[in-house]
């Protein structure tokens, strides 16, 4: 097991209507001029911005607002975040919404207290410091509630790029799982992908001994495979709602990484598409991810039939490990195509001429990507060829 | 599952030789007259409490000491600290220890800053502040490190109680895995039992759908199966250290028990033993805990079951699920045993005829049991008589 560091100081607010109290919780935590910063309209018409609205005013708590951040959040809109705190004197950002929306609230928390551009922290530069933020989840997916990580798009060239700091952890996250209970399947299947994908990124490592956050990645896992299949045939299960919103937290604030090498190729990998295609990140990862499995299966054969075997229940073949271990990845692909998911570039919308666009964008040899096994341009081309004829 | 609030501050510093790091973590929390609290001499002989005034020196901050903290750590010791922090002006309590050391720092910071008698925390008042609380675990058992919890002996009477809030979790945790090295045998596996019970202490619940804490409860428990008989069999393996190590924060942070009602029954029903007789809290917890469990089995038996089969890995019996959720039992019996734990009263120099006592002491009709069982005086008796005779 590697040496660590694992701070995970987000007070989660877990159940039904406790978005009701958010007032209290950004009291709480310092906030007395807020920025509430949201997507579209399903906040406003669901009536969810009008409730925390209400309980800020109960608390006395000015606010300001910040609406239309797209899927794959702009650069554009951080930075009219940024002016607008500054000119307003905002002491807190409240992100309403999904892992967009979240993201985009801490690119502009970290903007605030910058001189410099805040694009600076997604080219390398580290966040030391940012405006408090706080969220009320409306998706589970991205786990940003309860991580330092943030993904924005440059729209000058669609350049998705990421940053990662303790300093960006929310102070309070606000998790109701009946606010999603309204997601459409596919939306919810693209979450389901995301959470999933955050903990394959931690799973395949070459860090040897890490029992414990090993069987914490499977316990997700598993979970995922029972209640995703069970909130697709039933929206309105609150139960399965709420197992997939804890499991998003837990799968993304590292509490199942911590003491391992990490991989997140196919999150680079999947980022070039939605960058390009401007695609759900879950349905993109649905594509990549397994296409990425079979790629690199043959680098730890073993690490895939443990998978296989502790997760998608496939009996070990003694005989031929790698047959075990490859039908744990088709089971894999066999699930996310059963929710719904895309499983090829066709069924994305992406397109196999565009693969030296894509490959070029990734720069895989800037350093950025390694981890369970680093990936040279023509490895990322032939993942992306896999994702192309991926077929059941 | 069950609406809840989920949060656990603590900065954990994690690996090897991090000790050496501590004066900079209680800088960065606020410490510059710090208490150093800790037990008999092992920290002194190990060289571990030389390594922590000297990084505490390097930082520039001022440090008093208090040793002496018993096993079952007493409420006399605590008034002492009390004093001793309130006519020095020390603004920050430096567990170095085990589980009892740092019960022992969460009383003297909660009674610090409290103007009437600290043991009314330990009687049902809420602790609502505190003076900030670090550590360096020396012990994987209690899990104090990464919880709220504290538990304390009143030494007149031998009433061993307990209290619990967000304002005792500590700032920081050292864990360094080497530190645990040295342990004998027998403290090794008392921890361990601790460590299982906290998770079992959790996964007796009435609550339904909480997969996603069912499967992390099992994932905690399968790693201490893993790991535990490897550490027995060779002290210096660092990895399996580390795995039980981590394991035993997870076990007791409440990330394994959110969302659902708990028990600590077995918890209630050992305290009377350690307090009685002065034993080792995880000992006491080998005799008890599956002695409970046969008491409560029929209580629930499909989750006793799901314990055998996913965490045991008993084959389903599906003609008898009584017969597989016993089996659960006594595989979990013969794993204590088989890693040098008491498995009955004898064994652990306990008396069948204290049995009156000991229910008496734990006074089960004022309201502190329940959870998945409620138990009543005779069935404390009950559980107790079933530890008695306990066999393979």
């Amino acid at each position: 097991m590697n040496d660590f560091n694992f701070y995970s100081p987000t007070e989660f607010v877990f159940g039904r209507g406790r978005e009701c109290e958010t007032g209290r919780y950004v009291k709480k935590y310092g906030g007395s001029r807020v920025l509430i910063h949201f997507g579209g309209g399903s906040a406003v018409k669901s009536g969810l911005l009008d409730k925390v609205k209400k309980s800020l005013e109960e608390e006395g708590v000015a606010y300001f607002e910040l609406g239309g951040v797209k899927p794959n959040p702009r650069d554009t809109l951080v930075y009219e975040g940024i002016e607008l705190c500054r000119r307003e004197g905002i002491d807190f950002i409240l992100a309403v919404g999904g892992g967009s929306v979240i993201d985009s609230a801490k690119g502009i928390a970290a903007g605030v207290v910058y001189e410099g551009d805040f694009w600076d922290f997604y080219c390398g530069k580290k966040v030391v410091k940012a405006l408090p933020v706080g969220v009320v989840v409306t998706i589970s997916a991205a786990g940003s509630e309860g991580s330092g990580d943030s993904v924005i798009t440059k729209e000058e060239g669609m350049l998705k790029r990421a940053t990662g700091s303790d300093a960006l952890r929310p102070r309070f996250s606000v998790l109701d799982p009946e606010l999603t209970m309204t997601l459409p399947a596919y939306q919810t299947a693209c979450g389901a992908t995301d959470i999933m994908a955050h903990v394959f990124e931690r799973y395949f490592t070459n860090t040897k001994e890490v029992e414990i956050t090993d069987r914490l990645c499977e316990a997700v896992l598993m979970t995922m495979l029972r209640e995703t299949p069970r909130v697709i045939a039933d929206p309105k299960n609150y139960d399965a709602r709420a197992n997939i919103m804890w499991a998003g937290m837990v799968a993304h604030n590292n509490i199942v990484g911590v003491g391992r090498e990490q991989d997140w190729n196919s999150h680079g990998l999947e980022h070039e598409l939605s960058g390009l295609y401007d695609c759900a990140h879950g349905a993109g990862l649905a594509v990549i991810m397994p296409a990425w499995m079979e790629f690199v299966c043959k680098h730890d054969v073993m690490r895939f039939c443990q998978m296989a075997t502790r997760v998608f229940g496939v009996d070990m073949d003694f005989t031929d490990p790698e047959k075990t271990a490859r039908e744990g990845i088709r089971r894999f692909r066999t699930f996310l195509h059963s929710i719904g998911m895309p499983i090829n570039f066709a069924e994305l919308g992406a397109k196999e001429e565009d693969i030296p666009v894509l490959v070029e964008k990734l720069g895989v040899d800037d350093g950025r990507t390694g981890g369970f096994v680093h990936l040279s341009s023509e490895d990322a081309a032939e993942i992306y060829r896999i994702a192309v004829k991926a077929e059941l």
